[in-house]
């Protein structure tokens, strides 16, 4: 998924991810009840119509947004009291709300509220979030309107033990798909990957599973040799605007010098139809010049390389070929 | 034409102004050869195939940018020296070098180099840069490459006699096609009005009549019922990035409180392919959000004005339904 956290994916259209191939985008329970209002949303046509978009829609619960964002913010077993980062008001989210919230953006997906600890957070405090958690799970699961599907998250930090408890009892819960969460939180990738090839198996294998906010090329197709099915990041589009580029041959800055006369794309295996036409000199000049060109051509190839890694990893599934896709996107 | 003056229209792409329907952009000598320099363009294949534009390109000639970036320089009868606005480093500009820049870009149609005075001026000033004006036609005409189209300017500031030894002299040169520059220089437009009424018709009829960087529809419609055939202007791209949107109920705020839950276009008359999926509603959050696409979609809206606005000149010439167009555009 793309990520559209103000219910739009920055720098591109609607119209550009029909044509890139995607099927779902994420935005931001938070971000949208501040700003327009999801009351303002419901009211003209939910967000599948604000923002144009007749695919699938997935909004996180805002939890990891107050936890980031507000810099005023208290938190005790009924939810979290926050100052809005916008306008400085008294905000309120408890599972109950954020649930109501993603029903009148009338989304496809709705998150649970958990608490996602920072990172590090001792055992302590990681075993405090995982029981709040476990305590709002429910909560989330009852407030939803009929047809809105809630997926439960699984917390537990870098613990094997509590990522086992809370994958047995998220499990539990009838859930419609269960997502890993907790992670890419800013801890290095040796602690990432064994929370995921621990916890992925423990997940049941008749739902979908979603690993939050991961990753990295070489994260993707770690996440689903475990079996992870869905996920969401920033960074191709966030790399794109900070003039990153991803190939086959490793991520490649855009400002180079190499690039200044290089007539042709940057990574002569990825070229895709949006961007095809512009060379790797322009794109370049673009940034260079600050035009605001420069960081759409570079969302539009870096989501068309996620696009294709995705394309591929299913086809890999299909066809058994997968050390070689993993070979394929060993150092992108 | 659309306004590139880096070699790009901010905000869109070369398949974007193709399906808007242009034939012809304007680059700028002055910024190209500072970044990325023409040399580099002209290595690359120049700059239709630089930005991926097999369309016409104009290019001014860099004199206005020298006067009103550069913060210090020093004119003569040989060119103008000045800094960089980038580096700081000495730059010389004379007709000689433009049109030699202009060809090294390889563009279709080259401006000369003329002195443009600063508004407000006074007389002498307006005479004094009049005839270096003039003294410089003859040498950016001999400056071109073979096939190499160059037009000349016309200046004379609000002086009608001025006006009209510019427009003989100019005119009596075997230009290819002419050009009234020195307006759109801040002055008011009831100063500019009387100027292009004088002086366009005093142009050769069998040549494209060009009106330097003029304007809001209005401005556009005047100058051709005065026989003006070509225009450029920043005004669609540059009013967009700053939430301005072109109506034909004239120009509105997008930020505009009314716009929070309006479900429909800024103008129901004014609704274009590119945008039409995209509410008012919708485009006021991107730009109370400060999304990026906020200013991409205004700018394809007003793009696509301007564009019609141009069809119908041209239908309205060719049918005699002038005073209804006048009618149509006259609050846009």
């Amino acid at each position: 998924m793309p990520v559209g956290t103000q219910g739009t994916v920055k720098t591109v259209g609607s119209e550009d991810l029909e044509a890139l191939g995607f099927e779902q985008v994420l935005s931001n329970t938070y971000h949208l009840s501040l700003r327009p209002g999801s009351k303002l949303i419901e009211n003209i046509g939910g967000l599948h119509h604000f923002m144009s978009w007749n695919r699938s829609i997935l909004t996180d619960s805002g939890g990891y947004q107050v936890m980031s964002l507000s810099n005023t913010r208290t938190i005790d077993d009924s939810g979290v009291k926050f100052k809005s980062h916008l306008d400085g008001s008294f905000q309120f989210l408890s599972p109950e709300r954020s649930i109501e919230i993603q029903g009148e953006l009338g989304v496809d997906i709705s998150m649970s509220l958990d608490e996602c600890p920072a990172f590090p957070c001792t055992r302590d405090e990681a075993a405090n979030a995982m029981r709040r958690t476990h305590l709002w799970a429910p909560r989330n699961l009852q407030s939803a309107k009929v047809g809105q599907a809630v997926f439960g998250i699984v917390q537990g930090g870098v613990h094997e033990d509590l990522r086992t408890e809370s994958a047995g009892f998220i499990s539990s819960l009838p859930f419609d798909g269960i997502a890993i969460g907790g992670v890419s939180v800013g801890e290095p990738t040796e602690m990432q990957y064994p929370v995921v090839a621990h916890t992925a198996p423990l997940l049941p294998p008749d739902k979908p599973r979603y690993l939050m906010g991961v990753g990295h090329p070489k994260d993707i197709l770690h996440a689903v040799s475990h079996g992870i099915d869905m996920f969401d990041c920033v960074l191709p589009t966030r790399m794109a605007r900070h003039h990153t580029i991803y190939t086959l041959n490793g991520r490649v800055n855009a400002l180079g010098k190499k690039w200044s006369e290089f007539d042709g794309p940057f990574d002569e295996q990825s070229v895709f139809p949006h961007t095809e036409r512009y060379s790797a000199a322009y794109i370049r000049h673009l940034f260079k010049a600050g035009e605001p060109l420069g960081g759409r051509l570079a969302t539009l190839h870096n989501l068309a390389f996620y696009a294709r890694l995705m394309r591929e990893i299913r086809d890999a599934i299909e066809t058994g070929s997968w050390p070689d896709l993993v070979a394929r996107y060993a150092i992108a």
